[in-house]
This record gives C-alpha cells, sequence and structure tokens, in this order.
C-alpha cells in the first residue's frame, strides 16, 4: 500500500518537472538556482519494507507505557505532522515542555529537535520513547513488547534478516525510514519555483519579495525553507516568553541560551502554533513578532499580509497515508498500565 | 480517495461470492442460511460525501476540549476499532468507567453503548463529544469551531445543500455514515459459510461445533456473532467484577442490573481486553469465564483452544482508510484548552 504513495508522490513531481518544461516554451525561462529557496525532492533511496514497518511503529501507541501514546499522536499526519497545540500532551497529561516540531520534511533538517541534540531521524527516535513525560515507556520495554508479537517479529525478520533479535536501532531505523518518506513536493511555491509563472499570485509574489528583501530570507531558505541553522530567539529586541536553555544544553555555551533550530517553513500554514513555546497562534502575529525582534522591522499589515500570502503558498502535496493495521498482541505481550 | 476502499470491500465480497459459486460444483452444497451466523455483507446505500466528512470528523481532535482527543483514539482503527484499554483514557487523563466498544460493525448492533442507550450510531456519536469524562467538549463548541474553518464549511455545504449552516446533527449524521463502512467482510469463518469447505482447520470446525452446542450461539450469533440482544453478565455463577447498573439506567428496571449488550465476536482476535469492564486479558480466559458464568460449563484446555481457533477465524478484512488531511484552523478558531 505504501508504493502506492510513494508512487503518488513521484508522479506528482514528475507532472510538475513536465509542466515546467511545457511552459518554458513561452515563458521567461525560470531557474530554480537563482532563488535562495529550492524545490523538495522526492525521496531518494527508501527501503520500502523497512518504511512500512516504521510505518507501523509509528502509529502504535504500544511503544508508550500507556498504550495511549504514538509518534503520530504529537506528530499528527492529519495536522501537518503536528499537534496544533502549544506543548504536547505527555504520560498522565503531563504539559510538555517544548512545542512539537512537524516531522514533515524533518529529513531535511540539519539536526532534530529544537536544540539539535539528535543527530539524525534515527537518534530522534528514540527520545520521545523513553522520556518520563512523553511516552514514558523504556527501550528494553519497547524492545520486549514487540518481541512478544509473531507478526511483528516475522516482519523485522523479513526487513533486517532472518536470524535478527530485534533492537532498538532497529526500530529507530525502522522509523526514520518512514519518516524520510514524509516530504510534500509540489507546493504551489514549487510549482513557481519549476517554471510554472502563473501559480502565485502578484500579492504572493510581493510577499515573497518582501520575505527575501527584508532579511527572512537569511535565516528560512534551502529546500525547508529553514531547519539548517541555529539562531537566537530575539536579535535586535529580546523575545518575550519564558526564559529557555535552548541550544545552550547542547553546546554548553551561555551565548546558546535562546538559540534553536531554525524552523521549517514548509506547510507552516498547516502547523500552528508558532515558536519553540507555540505562543503566536496566526501566521500574522508570528511575522509581525519576527519581522521586529529579529530584523527590527515593523511590517505594515498591508506587508504582513503579503508575506502571509506567500507562507501559505509553501503547503505541498500531504503524504497519502494508508491507516497501518497493527498486528495484535498475543497472550505474552506484557499489557500497557495507563494508571499504574 | 475513500470511494477506493469502499470498493474494495465490495470487490473482495464479490471475489468470495464467486469463489462461493465455483467451488459448489465440487464440494457439498453449503448454505449460509442453515447456520446461526451469517456473512457479513458490503454496505448498502452509503452516501459517499456524507461518509468522507464524517471520516475526517472522526478523526479531528478539535472536537475534544484538549484538541487531542479524537473518535479514533478510543475506537482506533489501526486496532480493531477499540483501543485495547481495560477502560479509557479521557480529558485530563480521566479514567472511563467501562471498556471501550469496537466501532467496526457496530451499524449491526441492535442499539449502541454497552447499556444500550443510544438508539443508532448517530445517536451515539454525539455522546463522547460532551461527556466531560471523555472529550469534554459541548454540542456548541464542537459547531462553533468546525463553522469557524471555512474548507469544512464548504463541505458540509457541499454534503446537505448549500444554505446549510452547519448543526449537531449533522456532525453526528456524517460520523454515522462513515461508522457505516467500518464492516469487516470476508474472514475466514465467512470465506466457510460461503462455501470455502477448506478455509477452516478441522481444529477450527470443531471449535464452531463446541461453540453452538454448548450454548455460546443463543447470545452470540447473526451476522455480527452478538449486538443483537441484552444478557445478564453471570447467569450460571455471579461474576467476580465491580457492581455495575448496567441495562437498568436505562430500563430503571432492577432485573437489568449486570445486563449488557451481548458484544460482537467478529474481530474478537483484535478487541482485547474483554467484558464490559475489560477485565478479561486473553481469549482463553473470557471463554473460561463465559463458559462457567453464563453456561455453568468447564471447558477443558483442549475444547478452550478449539473455541479460541474458532473465535481467530471471525477476523474480517480491516477497512483500508486513507488518513484524512484536516482543514486548518483559521485565525478565529477557538484554540484547544489541554491544560485549562
Amino acid at each position: 500500500m505504501h508504493l502506492r504513495s510513494i508512487a503518488a508522490t513521484i508522479a506528482l513531481a514528475a507532472g510538475a518537472a513536465l509542466a515546467a518544461t511545457a511552459i518554458a516554451q513561452t515563458s521567461p525561462p525560470s531557474s530554480p538556482l537563482d532563488e535562495p529557496i529550492t524545490p523538495i525532492l522526492p525521496p531518494k533511496q527508501i527501503d520500502l519494507g523497512k518504511a512500512e514497518l516504521g510505518k507501523k511503529l509509528f502509529f502504535d501507541p504500544r511503544l508508550s507505557k500507556s498504550g495511549f501514546i504514538s509518534c503520530n499522536s504529537c506528530h499528527n499526519l492529519s495536522m501537518g505532522g503536528s499537534d496544533n497545540l502549544p506543548t504536547s500532551i505527555g504520560d498522565r497529561w503531563q504539559r510538555g515542555p517544548i512545542n512539537s516540531p512537524t516531522v514533515l520534511n524533518s529529513s531535511l533538517n540539519v539536526a532534530q529537535f529544537w536544540d539539535g541534540r539528535a543527530q539524525d531521524l534515527q537518534e530522534q527516535a528514540g527520545g520521545p520513547i523513553a522520556n518520563p513525560a512523553e511516552m514514558a515507556f523504556s527501550h528494553t520495554l519497547a524492545v520486549d513488547m514487540l518481541a512478544s508479537i509473531p507478526a511483528y517479529v516475522r516482519e523485522f525478520r523479513q526487513v533486517f534478516g532472518v536470524n535478527t533479535k530485534i533492537e532498538l536501532e532497529q526500530v529507530t531505523a525502522a522509523i526514520a525510514e518512514f519518516e524520510k518518506t514524509l516530504v510534500t513536493p509540489n507546493s504551489r511555491f514549487d510549482q513557481w519555483l519549476l517554471g510554472k509563472a502563473d501559480a502565485l499570485t502578484p500579492d504572493e509574489l510581493e510577499g515573497y519579495k518582501l520575505f527575501k528583501e527584508s532579511g527572512c530570507i537569511a535565516c528560512h531558505n534551502g529546500e525547508a525553507v529553514g531547519g539548517n541553522s541555529f539562531q537566537k530567539m530575539g536579535i535586535v529586541e529580546p523575545y518575550k516568553g519564558e526564559p529557555a536553555e535552548g541550544r545552550a544544553a547542547v553546546t554548553g555555551k551561555d551565548a546558546d541560551r535562546f538559540s534553536f533550530k531554525v524552523p521549517t517553513l514548509r506547510n507552516v500554514e498547516l502547523t500552528y502554533p508558532y515558536f519553540h513555546d507555540g505562543a503566536a497562534q496566526t501566521l500574522a502575529e508570528a511575522v509581525d513578532i519576527m519581522g521586529r525582534i529579529q530584523l527590527g522591522r515593523h511590517y505594515s499589515k498591508e506587508e504582513n499580509d503579503k508575506i502571509v500570502a506567500f507562507l501559505r503558498t509553501l503547503t505541498g502535496d500531504q503524504p497519502t497515508i494508508i491507516l497501518p493495521i497493527l498486528p495484535p498482541s498475543s497472550d505474552l505481550t506484557p499489557r500497557p498500565k495507563p494508571f499504574d
């Protein structure tokens, strides 16, 4: 089933490319390489068996102590790969410390988590499972749970070899492989980058021009329109919010306090509320605050509207996910403990 | 996309019917009408637009106060339409009073909820949204939330007419229409009923014979193998569990205390743990307890194994669900309040 989703992604991207070729005859030539934002490319070299297993694990709440919270609870693929809450809800309804970043296009990030403490998706995937404030399980218990379910054991063998004994490293590798498929090509902005000159309205194009000229592009650039650097929150004016350690937690440097990974702006229309603390509810508010505290720029209502209009063109095709059917627990599977 | 899932369901059922015809030439004729269990039939007269809207609502956690709990949280379509917990987790991690029944094949139930207090799926759908221990929202707030989202407003107009102002009745009608599609045809048992003589092993057939002869079939019969009557829990021996009001909450009759709607046994392999209190973790345990307290029958290990083997043949094709992409909140949409 997963093949179908990936095939669709590729077909759409190919369609966009063909459209670009066709239009190049009549429109002024447009070269994506001239822009600081580049189109999202479909994923390459995906191991489909591993990704399909990873999809099951991504949706399986038995990786949590309660049996109620899965990766998809806070990175909901119905809602832009996020939970649309200021901070997430963890085991026993604990309030998380930080806004849940979108899983969409997260393979393009330079590192994972707001402070970049995980090098890649695989390293990230192990974190929430064992975090007492999130899924509140342990890696050992997660592996034991999976090993008690014959259909999982068979699927791990199929993917990792017939003599496999399930290990955490395989669990996180499979989840990461699935997450690599979660890209969102074919946004209207990418259609424009690829040569469809009428894909954007004049207001949206003016918004993009403002976005570049006023300096947003300095941090929000590249394929993910962000995600590729760490920056201080509050360069010109201090950010009004709770103190936060940010990147300093990783580097140990005082200068990195309140420094965070720049979030991707891909699908930003879907990933509200904004910032590490989820304090900005709307795009208008986020653009206003960013302009002031990062650039010393006070956008007029009209300018703000145009930048927001541009940002909405970054919503790409959302991954087509066929809900996995999870293999049932066996009589030997330890039962979840939501209330212990 | 939903069309595809329904078309697949129909194609499978048609395939099974054709197989039955083909086999009828060489196998002893088998008439489903001779058995007290009848095959699940694909749904008829589905309004696809309404069902597709209902699918979005079923997966939308914004129908809860917290923005975290959707219908699918407790009726998880990855896990047999249940949450596989003894009792559900509600708003602020409240412990629910009763086991969450499967939504699969629930259109076949004589009434909804364990005590049958809702006449049909539409009446049921409104319950959890406004239950302070479940989704903890209100019907007014739910409707206001939907009315603030332009893409929802358009979809309600498309389904219910261009002058529609969203009402709870439409919300629940759409959810109910989606739930009507959640049937699970083509189990191995149904294949056998429809003429595929070798669909069951000798042990499974003996299990079915025992299931009939020892009296389970008196309550677990028909298309859903249950769901069509109310029965007292503990006819021969009292059930050892917390006191429960059961059907008496609806009828007001003392005699109906500890009486519940007989649950469907379709997909019972997936809907553990069992009983209204989720106290039986395994099928073996459930069969043992039911035999003793309902029938005065102490099954041997071998008999128990055979009945369980039969029960596992009732797992049908799970609905193919393409995860809906939910329309984003607008700037005017009230934000969820998970921690207030």
